[in-house]
């Protein structure tokens, strides 16, 4: 298991790796900003690609957010050999501000599947921090277990 | 209400023009294929930039499909003052193939809130179906209602 | 795989049994309606111990229905050695009538789980049938498989 | 607001109250433990009636609990104007103990609707206690508002 306290552990390089093979994920621009023990923060610049249609930060941005720290937070429990079973986001203001910040824990492993849960939080230019949407999610051990 | 058996109906449209004032709608390549009547079904053609790391379409962007999906069905009921609640994805298997439909349809509307539930499927390029994943979600009226 | 047209196929009798060792399902007196082929429909009269305090069936009810029902349907195909992992239940109207039906349906069932939907329908004394809530839920294959 | 660290605050009293109109709780067995600013916890001791057919205590009974101290803690700070909108229950292992404590938060509480979150604790006879089932819930404010 890695620990998120460094941010040079193979852990994290490892989860930056598997980001950084995802296509859609570099569409969006995220990057892992930590990873380990059960834990991983997701980070997204806002930029005017990425808002709907009020100047808000789309709401499927934080979607695809919730849905992937769920799952690499899992993965950093279960190991690599592992798929996203559900994801659910309650939304619960507008997302304003300059970062979205993902930050996903395990609340649960066990053999089978783990439950994650994870906050949706806006930075805003002066630093002040806003949970905008709280995600939960699923995700299942593959045959063949962790990798 | 506005029906979608008409491909140029003034519901159409306006669903078109609300989702081409979503620039991240715009960067993942969603287009409205129908709208009206509690219906709305979103197409995406699958591209490289929307895959993950194994080449399957992101989870993300069947999260983004699901969400919009259940916003667009629930304003051609409610009008466009309306906010989503929440969205959940089940995933049920790999998402493969050159097109995603989003199908999304109002299970209920009340005057506070409307539940949809989401089919996202994957069409083959020999036009072949198959459901990978379902959505439900929760739409709100906001304050001054459907407009 | 048993088939739900028949009433007194062995799957049946099976579900029966099975609920009938159940001594919450028999605080709340539900029966077994129909079971097999991946669904399962479960069945409650409705009388004042079950109500809230407005005379409606207690969502508490309607939440117990969803669950068991959506673990029986996945039961009938997955075998007794399930789980259930997750349920959730979108409530539409107020439950008001004299019989409850929960039908629930395997919508995909995989080697490790099972996602099943369910319909929660309050019977009128006249006949009448009204969907009063909605539900999904997740069941999951114990080690040892379908047993 | 009532708070919840006195034991006999007109909250309290209201909400046991509540609890006592409503005949499903009064055959569950439930108590209100707390109530007041945002929280309710509900306690049930568990008794034979009230399991299933492992000995465990039943699903239906956590999603009973999950359902009613989510719908409590909104009205601590909604008023008792309210509707459950819907309840999700994530289970995390089997529920074991002599009374479950279901303890329930407001997340974010609008204008229109309050997100609550719910741990399910099982309390053991030496008085450890183990998160067995985490839900989530939102609550509507019915037209008039809270009072």
């Amino acid at each position: 298991m890695t620990d998120i306290s460094g941010d040079s552990t193979p852990g994290l390089e490892f989860a930056q790796a598997v980001l950084a093979a995802q296509p859609f994920s570099r569409l969006v621009g995220a990057r892992v900003a930590a990873f380990g023990g059960g834990r991983a923060v997701l980070a997204i610049d806002v930029r005017d690609e990425l808002r709907q249609q009020n100047g808000f930060l789309h709401g499927g941005v934080l979607a695809y957010a919730a849905d992937n720290a769920i799952t690499f937070a899992a993965g950093s429990t279960l190991g690599s050999g592992v798929l996203t079973g559900s994801v659910s986001v309650q939304y619960l203001r507008p997302a304003v501000g300059v970062t979205l910040r993902a930050e996903a824990r395990v609340v649960h492993a066990g053999r089978r599947q783990a439950v994650c849960d994870c906050e949706l939080i806006m930075v805003a230019e002066d630093g002040g921090e806003l949970v905008c949407a709280i995600g939960r999610g699923t995700v299942l051990v593959v045959d063949g277990g962790a990798g």
